[in-house]
Formats: structure tokens, C-alpha cells, sequence
């Protein structure tokens, strides 16, 4: 009956691997234990070390092991410059084909289109070679007919676009809508999402994004642009076992292609690297910061090189002020600063509002009816002015812009050669303020519907252009303060002629910063700021910048504590334990820790003593995602941990191969144990110590809350063990940290106080 | 005998407040225990909550002390700015002394002088208004003579002035020499150095620091310029109890000053925070950001009030550079990384060395004499070529200008008007490279042995300087071949005459980086780039300088794995855990625990059962720094850590105030402890229950060192309790660390391998 197989102990060996499938794996929706899978990696490691001095081909495989994250990150950023340059180009293409086409040859966008015709006549909005809808089909008679036309054609692609858009995020790829960026945010703290960052994703949501961007819904490509780039990352991480099959270090991955997204998207490889640093990297080893800053590079240079937009600039909104700021206008600033914060707070409370009602009312359960809808809207509204006609992007550089000699457009309706004392404003500046408040109040109502739609979706374009409107008004209203009171002593030196020292376009800049810093996450500023510059390549205005950057982020957390993203991970009741959050309350581990009073015990597995048919009784009946192992059950005192989900593959493995493993088999997770049955009749052991993490980090009972928040967070665990004088108590989970400061926040105001 | 006093126990009361004077503080040359002193914090916090609710007045002494943190970041921004601003104006004018001074206001230094003389003839050498010291003695009869005078005095001066620093410094404040960025991340690590912080040290370092920048030495104030912000922390932490009384909450006012530190000696804000958040900080808590961010504004909005340099540049190298990069020229920015990582390292070793040689030499104990020594040889051998006689600053602005139409330096030797086929360059400009490649040489000898020498002194300015030497010429020699090549297609679009496409301060520009990645620390390479740009104003040449950095990087690391600050601690001995660097080897807690086999075991107390006179033998018999409470001598079942400090207070008080007390009272650690003596001729018990930390950290003996350190680092502990089984088994200290640590490094050479 017992075969010799039996004799060995397939868990028993020496190995340093693995040794059986699946063991170390998470199941989905899991969150991954950072020290054990980083524990496996240095095993792995040692044992490839060993091996390198058995041969030459050994040793070098060592060495490309060794170098393997640097080929991995090269790759990803090569790969990310690509996709990014794709849709960039594929944007602009489909964003000038609402208006018209280019019938020589359909694949050029409008400028590529004038210049391939050589036209001398070129002013920058019309050319020749380029036909618009109504010119193409003939409509000349009536303008009014040729607008109408114009109109159709532009409500007609952006529908078809979002609608084609939708479908395919629909059939092919749920996970490709929205920005991503707290799933992503999620997925690097350690939680496992399974097809979230695959190839379809991938797919679907460049060429959704493309579409969706070119639509002209008020919504931007950058935040998907990082997801695009962590799906890239998944994806080349399968190319190298270390990493593909680590979900820890496959984080570090993640974080370099997090890194390089940003720099893509913005032109901002900094500004990249300290996203993925401060906000996007839980658990963030410092040595990755390396590779996320030659990975950021990479893909900089690549898209630098594919070039998208035609133009030499690296910075996306180039400007360049050259007047200095004078300390009267700090005030604006902080005012602009103040106002910022409550817009953020309002973009935020109603976005999260509206996306609480889609899912808890009918509207939820027809996305693609509502996606029609707003584009529907947002189409028709649009048209009309040409602010919103033209491309977020557009309006922002336009914003930005200095007004200068030629410049004939309404929002530079200056006077020219005004004399010092004339009013230099022309009526045609007042009728284009107006036209700019109703774009503003346009802008922010339909991104709060917008942003939540199942399409892919950023929000940082549509959050600058809001910002950039406010701004460009404030600045409006500054130059005419500085015009009448040009005498005054409070404009300092800087100031010699009234219109020369105040340049509206500069508020527009800063202020662009506070309301991100609001929407996307009040934290992470300095990551902001540099990408703020690295953006428009302007480095004068750090300090008034970051002067309505401090007041945005004081208004800001006076009334709504959470940014976007994090709003939406509660949202989503994503386990995401934030790590910037201070934690204030008086609560020790025992008041968290399970089993709860009144709970039966917890379930734990001594050391030996327990039979196969025991353990897999313990499996059915709880849903545990673990157990602490120890001495016996009288003495609880902690041997090891070992994971519900080795357990069962173990046994199941064991009985499948071993048939000498019975219900009856005793199971043995102590060092010493006998190695085969300990007399006829008896069943064979079960030797599982292998499975064993036997250095589960345990605190004490009386342990602050604050420092097992810390604790959880710097060492990124699944669980906490809980002892008293030696003896195990309890369990703390990640999850019933979440849920402990969820209570504590809700039962206690006190919290936004002190923060 | 027992008076009524002797009833109530001292130490056993409700009392949510340190009971003792003293007790929670540290020794000089300690290491601090930051869960403690945040625990400590959160009981304060809690206190303060809890009288909040009792009285107006303690409400609002509740909001004062929930914004003492912004408050007092506020004071020391201030003062940071005035000091560099005071400083900034002093080197400014000493600096100017020793070529002559301003008859009619010797207060003013040369510009000054030159404005207020309001000379129509001012060609920024000379002006009617300033006096060198041979005008001024009456030299005017040989131009040879007036030389001499002029180098006398240039010599006599530069003695003089660091002759006062030395002597300062050795009288006033030993620890205002040197840097003080090593201290400085040791100190916000948890290590405490006594009066290393105080106003003493920031007096004379000041003063100090001025004289010896004026002196012409090669050294920079910009890391002395951080240690003098920290020391402004320290002192106004001591007006807020909440940071001055706890060492770890005081580090976040420090993290906050080292940013506004830097802030205020680059004018870089964003780069100070980064600065503070990546290199100096050891615990950074996310909230300090905040505050960092906002001290680093205020620090610099104070120094662009005074504007201590009289121009209007918030960046301290201004630069414009008008034209893009080719890629090809990636190619020159690769060689100069490797070149800047090679010279970095000769650089540290030497220095290394050279400082080693020092302390284990006779010359360590003549201080004065080295410092006389090196000053004299600086200023005989800097006099005579204009390269050296300026100060850095100058230099370093030199040589990053472009060659205008109207610059006559030597450095800027071009024919004007040249045809494009001719050759451009004129002889002196050969000359010139030869004198420059004489100061390369001579700056990198000089400053590794100025680096060390007693009188406080930076490393910034002088790497910065002979990066930029070195990057100059590599710009020339591109040039060069930019000429001799322009028709060559991989010049690629941007250059069409072979003048205008390479710019040699470009060169000067990217190379600052590489050198100083090498020097300061080869980890904080985002904030260094950061600070370069916003030093220089210009974000055109991020990916170039990028790229440059990552080849320094790698050559460096290749050659030498500690940067200047790094090494500099270890050869201090300070106890310094690097929160950078990985730990690959395989060894476990058990490993590395005291008591190591063979050793006496463990001391440690039970919770009961020790007499006063026992603890107070273990106490003399012991130097541990702290004792592990168990249930009993017989099992070693852990119940918290006292630490020496607190012990041996609590007992010399007890002993004083409750003459109850006596050696054979009794000392109860657990929670049910007899109230009262147990009867007629019994010791009064002693109850020191209070004293415990009942949440210390313990691990399991089989706990990888690497999860250890991980540890160490992330939650800032200074012991780590090791368990078998729940019970007891030893400790490991962060010194134990420390010492396994090095001790691997030197036995294992394959570390270098797998970096």
C-alpha cells in the first residue's frame, strides 16, 4: 500500500524553491503580504547565487537576473513613449476630423494637412488644402446653412466617437474606463485586481482614450495615460519570473511605469518620478526611485523623438513672462489660492455625490445611454463658443498666452500704442469676460458629470482649464487695479506703466495648480509644483505659486479632508489604507483586534496534532485568509503563520500525488517530526513546515492604534498578530484597520480639528 | 514612621503627564525612540483634549498648541532668511576687502561702493569710488610693485579672516566647523548630540562661515547654510513644550528647517523640501511636508526681501540658453557623467583618506596650523590667475554665460563676424584652456584637503565650480567638432552653422550635477536636479542632464558605494542606519541578537519579585540602556521594556521623596500590585508600572535581517525584542545592526555586485 514515494516527504526537502504551484499566489481581490513575498524573492535570490558558481551559464544568468529590472524598465519606457505618441497623434487627428478632413490624404490632422499643401497662405486656422464639412459637401449658399451643417457634423463625431468608445470599454475591457488612477493607487499599495492591467485594457483604453479625448467631453488623457503605462509595465514584468511572478516586486515595476505615465503625459520625467514617489508608491523601496527616474527618461526621450505635436517644445504649455512679481500681488495669488479650494471642494463633493447616486439609482444600469447623454450636451453646448469648441488644451495655451502686437483675438481686445493715460481696455475684453464666467460655471458643472462616466478619463486637462479661466479673469481685474492705481506705492518698483506690470495670463498659470492640488489629492504638492514647471517651463513664479498652493490646501482641508481619488477608492471601498492620513484616536490593539468580546475563539492550528481531515474541516468552515500556528492548543504561543490558500493547495497537492496521505494523516508543522508512520496501521505524516512563515510580526495587546496604522503601512502586512505576555491573543487585519478608522471618523468630528 | 505620604504611591496615580522631571528624555550620544516619543505625544495631545472641554482658557491654549507646529515654522523661516540674508551680505563685503575698500563708506562692498559714487565710468571692475590697496597705500610708481602689494594683501587678508574663524570656533563652538550635513542626518535619524543645535554654534558659526567664504578658500556656505536653519529650528522648538520637550516631534521643526535651510542658501524652495523629505529626514512623517513646504517659502520670500546679492534673480545662475539639444550631443552628456562619477570618486576617497590621516596623525591635535596652512597655500597659489582669484560664485557664473557680441574674456576668444567656413577660434582661447585645465586640477587637490579643516565649510560651491570647469571643456571641444563636422548628418535639423549649435556653458551647466550627485549622496538624485534647475532657471535640458546623471550614477556606484556625507559618518562612528541602501544577505535575527552564544544570559526583570537593591545592583552592574520586563525569572514571557534612563530616575526620586522606600521594598511592574505594605515590618512596596512601555516591538528569532533592518528604519526603533515561541529570547539594538552590517560588507565583496 505505501509506496517508497511515500517514504520522503515531497514538503520535507531542501529546496529553496517554491515547491509547489500556486503556493506564495494570491486569489483576486486579495491584498499581498509585502514581507513574506519579499522574503521569497531574497530566497530565490540566494539560491540563484548559489547556483551561479556551479557554471559559467549559470553565473551569467545571474547576472541578467541581476540586471533584469533595468532591461525591464527600459522596455517599459520605450513601449510607453510609443502608446503615448500613438494617441497623441491618433487625438489630434480624430479631434480635427469633427471639422473637417483633409481630401488629398484623409491621415494627415489639419496642420500636417497645410503643410503638406505648401500653401503661403496659412494663418493658422485655415488653409486651402483643408476642407471642412460643409465646404466639402458644397454648402456654400446660406452661412447660416454652413453652420448648421458645421454643427451637425461636429454633435455627429463627437457622438459617434464616445459612442464607438463606450462599446468597446463595454464588450471588451470594463476595466478601461475612468482615469485608473486610484485603482492604480490601490493595485501599488498591494491589492490585486485581476485584468486590470492586462492587454485588453491596454488596447481598449488607448484607443478608447483617443476617441473619448477627441470627442470634445471635457475630460483629459493624463491619468489614463498612467494606467496605459502601468498595464505596459504588468505586461513586460511577465518577461522576467523575478518580477511576474512577485506581486511585491512586481511593484516595483509598476511604480517605474507609474513614473514614466506621468512623464509621457505632462513632459514632465520629475515631475514623474516624485508622483510615483510620494503618491502613487505605497510601499516604496528607495532603490526603485533609480529606475523610475532612468524609466521616466526613456520614455521622455521617445516620445521627445516620435514627436506628436509637431513641435520642438518639451514642455506641453510652454510660457515665457519676462516681468517679475511684486509683493502686492501675493494677494491675488492667496485669493486665487482660497477660491481654488472651494471650487476643488465643490468639484469633489458634487462629483462624488452624483457617482453615489448613479450607483444606487437606475441611471447606473445604463452607461451607455448615459455617456450619449453627456456627450449629447456637452457637444451641442459647446459648439456655439468658440472657448469650448476648440481643444481643452488649446483654450489652456490661449489662456496662458501673453497678448502681443498682432495677437487679433477677443481676449487681447487691448488698445495698441495707447497712450499712458487712455483706458486701454476695449469694450469687446468686456463682452469676452462675460463669455469666460459662463465658460468657467460650463466647465465645472459638466466635469463634475462627466468625470465617472464609463469612458477613459482624466481629469487633470479639464481641471487646468477651469483654473486657467478663473485665472486669467483674476488677472483681467488685476491689470485693471494696476491701470488706475498705477501711481500707487504698494505696486513697488516693478512697475513703471500700468499694463506692463500685471500680465493676466501669468494667474492663469498659478492658478491651474490649486485646483489640481485639490482635485487630485492635497498631498502631494511638491510633485505638482515640479510638474507645474517642468509643464510650462517657467520657474519665475515658485513662490507666489506656492503661496496659493498653501492657502488652496488650508481652504481645502477646512472643508472636505479627501481628494478625488481618494474619495472615489472610498467610494469604492477599495482596502486602500492611506499613508498620509494621521491617525489621533486613543485606541489600543485590543479594542480592533478579532476575535471581538463575545466572538467564539480564534481559530488557530497547533503545531501538531491535527489530521488532514481536521484542517480541511477548519477550511470549509471558516473563510480565514489565514492561521496562526501554535505550540498547542493549551499553550498558545506563537509558532508561525501559514495562509489559507497554501494550506489548502498543499493538501490538496498532497493527497492527489501522495496516497499515503489520508484524512487520518497527522499533520506536523513543528521542526522535529517523524518522518514516516510511527508504526503498521498507522497513517503517513504530513511534514507542512515548509509552508510556515515563522516570523509573523506580533505586537502587544496594548499597542497604540497609531503604531499599528504605522506599522501596517511601512511594513505593508495582511495581518498583525496580537499576544499577550507571550501568549497569542488575536488578529488584526488590514481590513479591520480600515473599518476601525471608518467608525472613528464618522463617530468623531473632533478629528478635522487638529489636523 | 510611615507618614501618610507613603499611602498613595507617587508613581501610581491616574495622572496622564510624565510624573517625573526627566523622565522620557535621552542622554547626550543616545539614540531616540520615536514610537515612544510619539506615544509620549498622543498622551499630551490627549491631556491637553481632554482640559479643553473644562475651560475657555485651556480651549484656547488647546487651538494655540494644535498651530504651535505652523507657528513656529513661521519664526524659523523668518529668521533663516534674515540669517542667510545677513550672512549672504557679510561674505559679500569681507570677500571684497581683500582686493580694497570704499574711502568715503568702508561699510559698503564694491557694487555698492560703485552705485552711491553714481560714477558714469563703471564697467563692473572698477570704479572712481572703490580703492584697491596699492591706490589706496599710494603705490602707483611700478605696476610689479602695486602687484605684490595687492597679492600681500590678498594673502594677509585671507590668513586674517580664517585665522578669526578658526579661533572662534575653537574657543566659542567646536561644533560650528565642518558641514554639519552628516550631524545633521544623524541628529534627524535620533541620535542626540548635545549644543550641536544651540545658539552658540549658531553665532560663531555664522561668523565663522562668513570669514571663511570671504577668505577665498575653496568651500561653499550652502551646507553650513542648513546646519545654521537647524540650529534656528532648535532654539525656537525650546518656545513650544510640545517640540522642544520631545526629541522626536522636534525633528519635524527640523525637517522643516533643513528644507527652508536649503531654500534659502539655492533659492531653491522645492528642492529644500525635497531635500528635507528624501536625504535629511530618517521618520518622515507625510504631515511635515506641509510644514517643510511652507518654512522653505517663507524662507525664501524673506531672503528675495532683503536681496542680499542687489539683483532681482530668484535663481542664484541664471541662465538662458536659447537653443534645443541634438541627440547625438547625448553622447558628450554620457562622458561627462562618467567622467563627473570618476573624478567624484577620487574625490571621496581622497578626502576619505586624507581625514582618516588626520585624526590617527599628530596633525589632528594643530587644527589652527592646518587651517593657517591650507589658507596660505590657497590664496599664494589662487592670487595669480584670474580663474581662481574670483570667487566660486563668479567662476561658476563665468562660465556658464554664453559668449555675447560684446564679452572680451578670454574665455570668449571667437572671431566676430567670422565667415561660416572659417575658423573661429582664436589662439587665446587654446591658452585659455590650458590655464583651465591647471584650475581643474588644482581645485579638485585643494578642496579635498579644505574638506575637514576646522572652520565651517560646504562642498556645493567648490564641486559646483569644478564641475562646471570640467564641463566647459568638454563644451569646447564639442564645439570644435561641431565646426569641423557641421556638414555631418548626425548634427541632425538644429544645426545649420556650426557656431550656433553647441553652447560650451550648456556643457558647464550639465555637469555641476554629475559631480555634486557623486559628492553629496548618490541617492537624492531628484532633488538635486530639482535644485539645479530651479538654480538656474532653465527646465530645457532635463533629459540631457538626466541621462548625464544616471551614467555618474552607475560609474560611481561601480567604483564607490558610499557618497562624501555617508562616508564622512562612518568615519565618525555615528550610529547611523541608512534607510537607502539594501541588505541582501540571508542572515536572521537570531543571528545577530545579544546575548550571543556563549555570552551571560539575558538581563532582564520580572514584573515582580525585585527589591529596589536589586534593581539597583543591576543597574551598576549593567550599561544596557534599557531592561525587557517578563512574568518571571522562570518564564520568560514578555511583558514590556524599561528603559535605563527612566528606571534609575524613578528610583533616585522614590528614594528622596517617599522615605518609605528602601532598598528592600519591593518593586512591582504588574498591573495588580499590593497598594500598601504588606504588613507590620514589611517594605512599602514600589509600584513602577508607569515606567513600562507595554507595546514594545518584538520579533520572532527566525526573522530575516533584512525584515529587521526594514524595521529598524520604517518605525524608527532603537531595540527590537526577539522571541522563540512567545517567550524571551534576546535583543538586538540598532548598534547591533550597525556592527552586522559592516561587519558583512567587509567579509562579502559580492554586495557590489547586485546593486
Amino acid at each position: 500500500m505505501f509506496s517508497t514515494s511515500c517514504l520522503g516527504n515531497a514538503f520535507g526537502g531542501d529546496a529553496d524553491e517554491p515547491f509547489t504551484v500556486g503556493i506564495g499566489q494570491y486569489d483576486d481581490f486579495h491584498t499581498i503580504d509585502w514581507q513574506r513575498d519579499l522574503t521569497r524573492d531574497r530566497l530565490r535570490h540566494k539560491f540563484i547565487k548559489k547556483k551561479s558558481h556551479e557554471s559559467v551559464c549559470n553565473a551569467i544568468s545571474s547576472v541578467i537576473d541581476a540586471g533584469s529590472g533595468w532591461i525591464c524598465v527600459l522596455f517599459v519606457g520605450i513601449a510607453a513613449g510609443c502608446v503615448a505618441g500613438i494617441v497623441d497623434i491618433s487625438t489630434k487627428w480624430m479631434s480635427n476630423l469633427k471639422e473637417g478632413v483633409c481630401p488629398d490624404a484623409f491621415w494627415f490632422d489639419k496642420v500636417h494637412c497645410c503643410w503638406s499643401a505648401n500653401d503661403t497662405f496659412f494663418s493658422g486656422d485655415k488653409c486651402s488644402a483643408w476642407h471642412t464639412w460643409p465646404e466639402l459637401l458644397g454648402h456654400y449658399e446660406a452661412d447660416a446653412l454652413a453652420f448648421f451643417v458645421e454643427y451637425v457634423f461636429y454633435v455627429f463625431w463627437a457622438i459617434s466617437m464616445t459612442g464607438l468608445a463606450v462599446v468597446l470599454v463595454r464588450v471588451f475591457a470594463p476595466y478601461a474606463c475612468g482615469s485608473g488612477i486610484p485603482e492604480i493607487k490601490c493595485i501599488l499599495s498591494g491589492f490585486i485586481i485581476r485584468g486590470y492591467l492586462g492587454k485588453w485594457t491596454l488596447l481598449i483604453k488607448s484607443v478608447g482614450l483617443a476617441l473619448a479625448a477627441a470627442s470634445g467631453l471635457s475630460l483629459g488623457k493624463e491619468g489614463p495615460m498612467v494606467h496605459l503605462a502601468c498595464c505596459i509595465g504588468n505586461i513586460f514584468s511577465y518577461l522576467f519570473p523575478k518580477y511576474g511572478k512577485n506581486e511585491a516586486k512586481k511593484r516595483e515595476i509598476l511604480s517605474a511605469s507609474a513614473a514614466a505615465g506621468v512623464s509621457v503625459a505632462f513632459g514632465a520625467p520629475i515631475g514623474g518620478v516624485l508622483f510615483s514617489l510620494e503618491e502613487a508608491s505605497y510601499y516604496f523601496p528607495l532603490k526603485t526611485l533609480w529606475r523610475s527616474f532612468f524609466c521616466a527618461l526613456i520614455a521622455g526621450l521617445v516620445l521627445k523623438f516620435i514627436n506628436p505635436f509637431g513641435t520642438e517644445q518639451t514642455s506641453l504649455f510652454a510660457v515665457d513672462y519676462p516681468m517679475k512679481w511684486s509683493y502686492i500681488e501675493l494677494i491675488p495669488f492667496i485669493l486665487l489660492g482660497t477660491f481654488g479650494g472651494i471650487v476643488g471642494t465643490i468639484f469633489i463633493k458634487g462629483n462624488v455625490r452624483w457617482c453615489r447616486m448613479r450607483r444606487n439609482s437606475k441611471l447606473g444600469q445604463y452607461p451607455v445611454a448615459e455617456v450619449f447623454g453627456v456627450t449629447l450636451i456637452t457637444a451641442f453646448l459647446s459648439f456655439p463658443s468658440e472657448y469650448t469648441r476648440k481643444s481643452s488644451s488649446d483654450l489652456i495655451q490661449q489662456l496662458f498666452n501673453r497678448c502681443g502686437p498682432e495677437d487679433v483675438s477677443e481676449l487681447c481686445s487691448y488698445k495698441r500704442n495707447a497712450e499712458s493715460s487712455e483706458d486701454p481696455f476695449e469694450p469687446a475684453l468686456y463682452n469676452c469676460i462675460w463669455k469666460l464666467i459662463v465658460v468657467l460655471v460650463f466647465k465645472i458643472v459638466i466635469t463634475i458629470f462627466t468625470f465617472g462616466i464609463k469612458v477613459p478619463s482624466g481629469l487633470f486637462v479639464p481641471s487646468l482649464a477651469i483654473g486657467a479661466i478663473g485665472g486669467r479673469l483674476v488677472g483681467i481685474a488685476m491689470e485693471r487695479i494696476a491701470f488706475t492705481n498705477k501711481e500707487a506705492w504698494w505696486w513697488g518698483l516693478h512697475c513703471e506703466r500700468g499694463r506692463t506690470c500685471v500680465e493676466p495670463g501669468m494667474y492663469a498659470m498659478a492658478k491651474i495648480d490649486l485646483l489640481f492640488t485639490l482635485l487630485e489629492d492635497r498631498f502631494f504638492l511638491v510633485s505638482l509644483v515640479v510638474i507645474m514647471f517642468e509643464l510650462t517651463g517657467s520657474l519665475e513664479f515658485i513662490v507666489p505659486t506656492m503661496a496659493a498652493v498653501m492657502f488652496a490646501k488650508w481652504v481645502g482641508d477646512a472643508l472636505e479632508r479627501k481628494g478625488i481619488y481618494d474619495a472615489h477608492i472610498a467610494l469604492n471601498g477599495y482596502p486602500f489604507l492611506d499613508n498620509k492620513e494621521e491617525f489621533i484616536h486613543n485606541t489600543v490593539a485590543a479594542d480592533v483586534m478579532r476575535p471581538r468580546p463575545g466572538d467564539p475563539p480564534l481559530r488557530v492550528i497547533p503545531q501538531e496534532g491535527m489530521t488532514v481531515g481536521d484542517i480541511e474541516e477548519l477550511l470549509r468552515c471558516t473563510r480565514h485568509n489565514g492561521f496562526p500556528v501554535v505550540v498547542s492548543m493549551d499553550h498558545a504561543n506563537l509558532v508561525g503563520f501559514v495562509t489559507r490558500r497554501d494550506l489548502s493547495l498543499a493538501i490538496a497537492s498532497a493527497r492527489k500525488t501522495q496516497e499515503c496521505v489520508v484524512t487520518d494523516s497527522n499533520v506536523y508543522f513543528s521542526a522535529v517530526a517523524p518522518s514516516a508512520a510511527e508504526g503498521p496501521g498507522y497513517p503517513m505524516p504530513l511534514k507542512l513546515r515548509k509552508l510556515l512563515n515563522l516570523a509573523p510580526i506580533s505586537i502587544t495587546d496594548q499597542t497604540p492604534m497609531e503604531t499599528v496604522i504605522d506599522i501596517f503601512r511601512k511594513l505593508g502586512l495582511r495581518q498583525l498578530l496580537v499576544t499577550h505576555m507571550g501568549k497569542l491573543l488575536g488578529i488584526v487585519t488590514k481590513k479591520d484597520v480600515l473599518k476601525h478608522i471608518n467608525q472613528l471618523e464618522n463617530d468623531d468630528s473632533y478629528a478635522i480639528l487638529y489636523s
